[in-house]
């Protein structure tokens, strides 16, 4: 039994997608990790336009921020419901063991705080997202309110043949689909709080085909001049989220060198995928070491749903 | 050339899902395994809202009864189709090789039945259903008519690295997707008999969108006081059918200790997953060993197929 | 760095689809494989009603035909846009790096032509379509405009423990989703060229729910007297392509005895599957050795989509 009060502490600065905190990629012993995340509930806008919805965003973004961690390291998350929001939120770690995924304990009202401590046992990357019960649970996440946790084995990554994996690079990509109601004329509705537009989301939401389905939050937040920077030779990690729908991720003149569909890294990753299939409710990795320079477009290769829907992101790769 | 004839015969009792009937996990020897199966056609209500569905049942119950053997054993099966049902039924098992899964060698009108004995050559969990032929194929499947058969290898289940695997108990969950038309006024619509139905399931299914996703043939089946029961160090074993459509099964507050997402236990198992996928048709497998008491749910990770289409199931686990 | 200019340069006839063209399954060096392929928009009619499609189609065939290579080898491809076209196309090839897969390379208006080298770095089956930008990349593709290569291992397929995998016959199934728009009373639209269908046609795709899914091309092109050929004892290799939408193949009566699911070769195959699963996007084998004669039906297993929207083929299966 570990006396959690003797581990060193670390805060770790949470940052807005698609970056990862800061971090090792080998562990230099067992830590308790602290983060913190306020939640928000606020208007955003999601495509050229002007769409909006009501963002419930932990620590402001959609989707949440990533935190990273290592394998056997304590994760300790104060959790602040923001005075000024409307409803009832909470956490559920798909890393965590028991209660819900921490669903259960972390029930918090707008103006209140609570703090989950849990043990990251499983090495992978994992969806976290808010599940108050009932229909109140698609419905928070399809209002962006997930995100993912990694955590590294200590060694850190390695092909399951031995051999190390590094990266340069890491970038958090998290897919959302909304489902956005329309007025009689086909324009997407507008609704002055959270609660006015329920009863109309739940009805699109049973058709199960999104409006939207985007990176980082909305159309083209990951593109043209938002375009992820890598440099030729560089390796870079991908960690791709999708909380609620199936996504395939391709990269469009490049591949998934190393590949772990699921996430989990006590599997051996496949090597050479021109795409990879993530289960909705999940979140996976991939490793690509550029090889050329120019604009590499990744995508969810539905390509309605990249090119019609959102799913589309922009990497620019430096060199030659 | 096995003599069949001088095969050890043993007649399995066939139960009600979620439960499977009794077997050993290692086999005691190559026999022929019994069982008798009768069809019913009967109204069956699906939802809390008293929707009804014209249920095609194996021996009465969606999804039809797991069977259990071992690689090598035979499997004789007698299907029985009751003299006051209105269709031609058969049984398609993916588990066998040849003649259209048995679909071929099995068509019987009402009144009938039939024998048919096949050879499990392959490991896994695999589904089982009816195939009348055209559209009755997936019209026969959306209205409940599928089940599975596990295969178990000889030695019973490894981690595919030399380290056997036993379970304490095993449940079964059959996830149904069923297409339910609606009359003028949104209400569910009835039929008299389940011809009646059909030219208005079809438009419905043409949608690729179902009314409602459920396991064990209704929403609720096993939730509240049907939850599925555990004990804290219990080791589960979770079978996961889906006859017709993709799914991505996850127990919230737990994990995939070891899962064969395509059912096929001659490969080794993935560990640690937080979800797992499982394709349209066919029935995967998952190993989880409970930590901690509690209630666990137990849904498809489309959080809008689990809520608001009825894909949920709670696990009670009892201990500390 | 080598002299391609030296190396030994063969011309591949290229074939319709399910057909390969002819191939070494093990590489017999390092070599430039030549192909040729004229693209034509031209309709198309899908299923027994007398739909049409404008299909843009790579050689004429919807998928486009399939290319063989070796890993290492170089595949020059000249690529022609008719002159009585009306659009610009390209083409993608998963299998290359960089340069958007070759897509930023191949722009030709109707009348051009353009040849583009590259060489295949990995092994696998991998899809390639046209991606001429924006709402282009799906609307071009959910006409038919992709196909597939195959590059395999240098030394041919392997089950990833030293053991060499051979195939007596080889079929390639190219599976489509269209998106067909109806008149008022329901009725399948026409339109005198491609471009006056483009509006009603983006309006059907944002519902992600395609009215046609078929192989090769239309319905029916690989049952009855299309079905695939092959005799007892032999092995068949299956490589199934889907650009844009995931699929779950399943042979009734048969098995995937080796299942490579993302169609990486450098992977080790998955064994004994009912049914696997294809992403969008992707392309991916398998091998089966038939045991019993007759007709074997290979279907997705959505059995709505093999039946009510046309994704069936069968195999005829000779011998005893
Ligand atoms: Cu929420
Ligand atoms: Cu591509
Ligand atoms: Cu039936
Ligand atoms: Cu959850
Ligand atoms: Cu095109
Ligand atoms: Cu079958
Ligand atoms: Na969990
Ligand atoms: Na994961
Ligand atoms: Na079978
Ligand atoms: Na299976
Ligand atoms: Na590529
Ligand atoms: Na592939
Ligand atoms: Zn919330
Ligand atoms: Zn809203
Ligand atoms: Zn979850
Ligand atoms: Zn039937
Ligand atoms: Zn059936
Ligand atoms: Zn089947
Ligand atoms: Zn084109
Ligand atoms: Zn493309
Ligand atoms: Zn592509």
């Amino acid at each position: 039994q570990t006396d959690i009060s003797k581990l060193p502490r670390i805060t770790q600065e949470l940052v807005n997608p698609p970056m990862l905190p800061k971090h090792d990629q080998v562990s230099t012993g067992q830590k308790v990790v602290q983060v913190r995340m306020v939640i928000e509930e606020k208007k955003m806008i999601i495509d050229d336009l002007g769409t909006e919805v009501w963002a419930f965003a932990y620590n402001g973004s959609v989707p949440g921020p990533m935190i990273v961690a290592h394998q056997g390291d304590y994760i300790e998350l104060t959790l602040v419901n923001k005075s000024k929001n409307s409803m009832v939120h909470n956490i559920d770690f798909h890393a965590s063991t028991g209660a819900l995924g921490g669903g259960a304990l972390t029930d918090i009202a707008p103006g209140e705080e609570v703090v989950l401590r849990f043990k990251a046992t499983k090495s992978g990357v994992f969806v976290y997202h808010c599940a108050p019960g009932g229909i109140m649970i698609p419905w928070h996440v399809i209002h962006g309110m997930s995100g993912a946790i990694t955590v590294l084995p200590k060694e850190g990554l390695s092909d399951g043949k031995g051999n190390k994996l590094t990266y340069d690079r890491a970038y958090y990509i998290g897919e959302q689909d909304y489902y956005i109601p329309k007025d009689e004329n086909g324009n997407y509705k507008k609704y002055a709080t959270p609660a006015a537009g329920m009863a109309d989301e739940l009805e699109v939401m049973k058709t199960l085909t999104p409006t939207h389905i985007v990176f980082n939050g909305k159309v083209g937040a990951l593109t043209g001049k938002n375009a992820l920077k890598a440099k030729v030779g560089e390796t870079v990690l991908i960690l791709h989220a999708q909380a609620n729908r199936d996504t395939r991720p391709h990269l469009i003149g490049g591949h998934g060198d190393y590949v772990w569909e699921r996430g989990s890294f006590a599997n051996a990753p496949k090597v050479d995928l021109e795409t990879w299939f993530i289960a909705g409710g999940s979140a996976g990795a991939a490793l690509y070491t550029f090889k050329q320079p120019g604009i590499y477009a990744y995508v969810n290769h539905n390509l309605i749903e990249a090119v019609l829907k959102g799913a589309t992101a922009h990497f620019d790769v430096e060199g030659k």
